[in-house]
């Protein structure tokens, strides 16, 4: 393959930079293209489709790994901040693709609205550049990640190959290494699941009450086909998401309601 | 009406809990229902469906009108961390309605994956709550609020009389003051549009480069019945929107592509 044939692949996550799955992942990438990685410089779990409004944006080139020949930017803001910026300021031109993770954590079902790494990947959606979020189903910075590369590659690859429609991202959850072996992919949707909130409240040294986050994860659907499902039943999942959040299906009932008169 | 009748009516929003588009909407909700503000101590303008998961929260009784009878809280965290603290630790019952906004600025199209505002109706959406994000085409602090009063209590008692379908949410716009006169409620879908990016490249006082986030609003929506095009129009907006992310029209092409084989 020649060199301009390489697609150019931009890779960023919301653990940071230094995490264990962005580094497996920029090793994956290498064998697939041309890799540039701008990822933010802390830890930005949870941080939904935050983005950088009201305050100013470092992003500096840095040396994780000195035997690698990948240019890598950190960057002060949220995931979405880096794939802005790296479209804008960074890449001379529009990457091929966007990876985002491989994310410390589940991103099935309902914590695909709360993932950084999906909203860096939604960006690059918005931008029309085709992107995969990818997740491991293991919160442990020491997490191995080896189990991973046969099913990344291959779906990149087939991203890669096929493009993805406008609109749409892959969100891609993979089981946990140990246990038993992984039996393959499915496609499936997202599984209509929440969090059971529960906050363990605390007084600070002041006497000041304040609340620790905490919960219970929930899967409250029976039906077939779904993320959580496959996940259990030692699948990697593939979800296909949009960003036109339109529930087109009430829209006929909401304006039987006649709102206006 | 008695007043066990009332419905208990959740405040929220992204402004933070002294903005005026908060207060305006408090006003309006205690003429509908029994009111209970908790909402963000600062502003929290961007922060798409951010949760707080590795830091401490606070949320505390405060009083912002010393003659209003409303109990109101004040929280460290998002949005998104209002709802579920109000949910799990405020509130004694489930409360019948959450309100989000009015928010000072649009979050109509794509503005809705960024917003904050928003994010707490999905939030309580995804609780089993009806929900409606409002927010005012008006970035001002000093923006006119007083044309939305008709609006936004046409479009809660709606829900209130109606419900909404487990899962579905509804994203309000409303068009800024003066000009000319709104001309009725339009419900429609989100528009196809994207921000086009520029970053504003400075240098600190030390020399080190930073960037400030800035862009220019793209409808590149030419089809009928969107959003952008009603509110362009004089209409308020209402959108359903949902979080099953899922892009159900595509399950069946991206399950043609035999990744698995």
């Amino acid at each position: 393959m020649q060199e301009e044939d390489k697609p150019l692949i931009l890779v960023t996550n919301d653990d940071g930079i230094t995490a264990p799955g962005i580094r497996h992942l920029i090793k994956i990438m290498k064998t697939l293209g041309d890799v540039i990685v701008v990822a933010p410089d802390s830890p930005q779990s949870g941080m939904g489709h935050a983005i950088t409004i009201s305050d100013n944006l470092y992003c500096d080139p840095v040396t994780i790994d000195k035997y690698s020949k990948v240019k890598e930017y950190s960057c002060s803001g949220t995931p979405a901040d880096c794939v802005k910026i790296a479209t804008q300021e960074i890449l001379k031109r529009k990457p091929d693709l966007c990876v985002s993770g491989i994310n410390h954590g589940s991103n099935s079902s309902i914590n695909v609205i709360y993932s950084g790494t999906m909203s860096a990947a939604v960006e690059a959606g918005v931008e029309g550049i085709p992107a995969i979020g990818f997740s491991l189903l293991d919160y442990s910075m020491e997490a191995n990640f080896d189990h991973t590369t046969k099913y990344v590659k291959r779906i990149t690859q087939s991203v890669i190959k096929n493009g993805l429609p406008m609109g749409v991202v892959l969100n891609v959850n993979i089981p946990k290494a140990g246990e038993e072996k992984i039996k393959g992919i499915q496609v499936c949707r997202q599984a209509n699941a929440r969090w059971e909130e529960k906050f363990d409240k605390r007084q600070n040294p002041q006497g000041r009450d304040y609340y620790w986050l905490s919960g219970e994860f929930v899967n409250q659907d029976k039906g077939k086909n779904t993320d959580v499902e496959a996940l259990e039943s030692g699948y990697v999942s593939v979800v296909p998401i949009k960003f036109d959040l339109t529930a087109h299906d009430f829209i006929r009932e909401l304006k039987s309601w006649n709102i206006d008169d």
